[in-house]
């Protein structure tokens, strides 16, 4: 009576029933296989974060304060930590108090308790197409439907973007401005300012999410649409914003924080409570040591180089192996180059769907992301997403090798 | 028009609407005061945790493994992790594999993982009256509808229960069987075993909630009910079991541990996954090579010797000093002492109020917890809750005269 199959389907929530395994979760079980070459990755390289000045840190907080990095802390986060992240943040011109800063666990959770404290379902939620994965699955589990705005390499299309935000009435509308997962685009200084003006003129709430943009190459993007809403009256009371210490400092951390206006900043922390308490005061405290002893800014000086050497390396092997097959634009910053296959005739015929390229890529020791998943409703499925963060140039060479012998099989 | 109260009105979720500041986290803003004695913490003793050796642990992990512990980690919890608590959960005779145990940042985000994968808005949650406060604000946030079943010092009545499950079909059934928070009440073997049946027949879910079952005073409590639900066919299957490293470790980490069937721990996984990514690789890191070295048996019988030495100064005074005023049973275990108020004459009437009497006994310069907020519908007001877990002998003894004095004024 009571089997696993009956106990499922009576006691599961509705709001699991579009929650599906994700593609790319998946496909990471394949990438097992000796000697592939992934550039399918999502993470940072861990041999480019500092790990010797966490080491000091951490010790220093086990010889200063142990006993309160050890017990429970505040909901909104160790006092230190928000100390040091309003000093880090006004290096970028975000000027704020700390209690404008609830520290989330990683930036995911900011997320999270976005859609907790704000998503009824049926809400619309506009995204950018192709935008982060885990945030469309994140809102769909509080029951946002979302709806994908066009962009181009200089970010959001904004007509776009305003004629759904009068077609739909959104509730939300989320953004990766600088440098974002997947396409790596990064928003011009005048689209920003235009969406801030959309932004006071609705009554959309917004959020941007900015993991990646102390990751430039050559020049810093623009500033954050945060930063920059002081010049837009009205716009700063729509603006969320999410960051997070994880591709600068250390995922493993789990340190992100959240900006609200502060109506929503105090539901989110009543939320955050009876979420998981508070963030590791542990991590919390490394973190804020870590950030007084200023290290930062040469280990971020040191991450920037690698990266842009990579993305360089990545670039130049795509253009010399794949030629007009594989379209994209060189990126400024972050982990990812996105682009496009142009198609091939194969066996099948003519193909673009990159997951079928994908397939034959695996057949041929490399991998990457179709970029299909990160589309939230049709795809343009000849997309994809390579990493470049932690791989050798070795491997960058012989992996986009590897591509133009499975395009050529 | 966009003015913050209409943002706030138009914006923010429906499931937030019951959703208010505890009477507890009010309370501690009250407690600042100098030389108040307060005995309403919840708070483990940070002074009795094993600073040194995790301070050793987190040595070992800089040296050894720094790379993979600043990284990203799988959504499941670190390997290393996982398997010492397999370990550790095998000499409480709970036998489970690597696969079974999902790592929650602390047992709070096991119930809010809960509350997401399987609470539908309306479903009824039956829990113990009094419970868990920060478990009925969590639930009620995915739409509960919580229903409070009467308890004694032998834990939930199982008869009332049983009709509660026949009148209201719950989705789940939440007991903090071992030494509960706030009531301190130990569910009899027996009675475990009675409830163990209820699973069996009935097509509840049943979370078991179990922070505090290491910390007893002379003897353990009974086996879990998930080592006992082996004995009881039918039952296992029902059964979630929420540990956690925060009150014999150290709450910082943030670690704790959920135990789950099989279909509903593969969502819960993909729901951690949209919530925070992971809980923080290094703290999981330090907790592994803290288990490994064996240290946590003999840290714990320290614990154990002064919660208990305290659990008595603060009876003994109690009695001494409240007589027949406070009618309370002797904790066996965890952090608190929970009793009532038999009422006094005061210039306001016949007071048995505890919410009154705590503003009396500030005045007088110690707190604790007035009862009300730990029930889920009508509460006892006379009841209260007493930490003893930070006081020192001498804030035991001087605190309870306080209270007496605030009883005669």
């Amino acid at each position: 009576v009571f089997s696993s199959e009956n106990l499922e389907k009576s006691c599961l929530a509705d709001r699991l029933a579009g929650l599906h395994t994700s593609a790319i979760r998946e496909l990471f079980k394949l990438l097992g296989q000796p000697g592939l070459i992934s550039l399918a990755g999502g993470f940072p390289d861990a041999g480019l974060l500092d790990a010797p000045g966490l080491a000091l840190a951490s010790q220093q907080v086990f010889e200063t304060q142990a006993s309160s990095a050890l017990q429970y802390g505040a909901t909104e986060g160790l006092p230190a930590l928000r100390e040091q992240l309003v000093q880090w943040l006004s290096h970028k011109q975000i000027r704020v108090q700390v209690d404008d800063l609830l520290i989330t666990t990683g930036s995911q959770q900011a997320l999270d308790l976005i859609g907790k404290t704000l998503i009824n379902p049926g809400d619309v939620v506009l995204v950018e197409a192709p935008t982060f994965l885990a945030t469309m699955a994140c809102f769909r589990l509080y029951g946002a439907h979302l709806v994908g705005i066009p962009c181009d390499t200089d970010g959001v299309d904004v007509e776009a973007l305003e004629a759904a935000i009068i077609q739909y009435n959104p509730k939300l509308i989320y953004l990766i401005p600088s440098f974002s997962n997947p396409s790596g685009a990064v928003c011009s200084l005048e689209r920003r300012l235009k969406l801030l003006e959309l932004a006071a003129r609705y009554s959309a709430m917004w959020i941007e999410d900015d993991p990646y943009s102390d990751l430039y190459f050559d020049e810093p993007p623009p500033l954050s649409l945060f930063a920059l809403s002081e010049q837009v009256p009205g716009s700063r009371e729509k603006w969320l914003y999410c960051g997070s210490l994880s591709k600068i400092l250390s995922p493993g951390l789990r340190i992100g924080y959240l900006i609200a206006p502060s109506w929503l900043q105090a539901k989110a922390v009543m939320c955050k409570q009876f979420a998981d308490a508070h963030t590791s005061t542990l991590s919390q405290a490394i973190a804020a040591v870590y950030l007084g002893m200023g290290r930062m800014p040469s280990a971020l000086s040191h991450m920037r180089l690698a990266y842009a050497q990579r993305a360089k390396t990545l670039v130049q092997a795509l253009r010399q192996e794949l030629g007009e097959a594989f379209l994209f634009m060189p990126p400024r910053g972050g982990l990812f180059v996105w682009g496009r296959w142009q198609g091939q005739e194969t066996s099948a015929g003519w193909v673009q769907d990159s997951a079928w390229w994908n397939q034959r890529a695996i057949a041929r020791g490399v991998a990457f992301v179709p970029g299909e998943a990160f589309f939230p409703q049709i795809p343009d499925k000849a997309c994809l997403r390579l990493s470049f963060a932690t791989a050798s140039t070795e491997q960058l060479n012989q992996g986009v090798k590897r591509l133009a012998q499975a395009l050529s099989d």
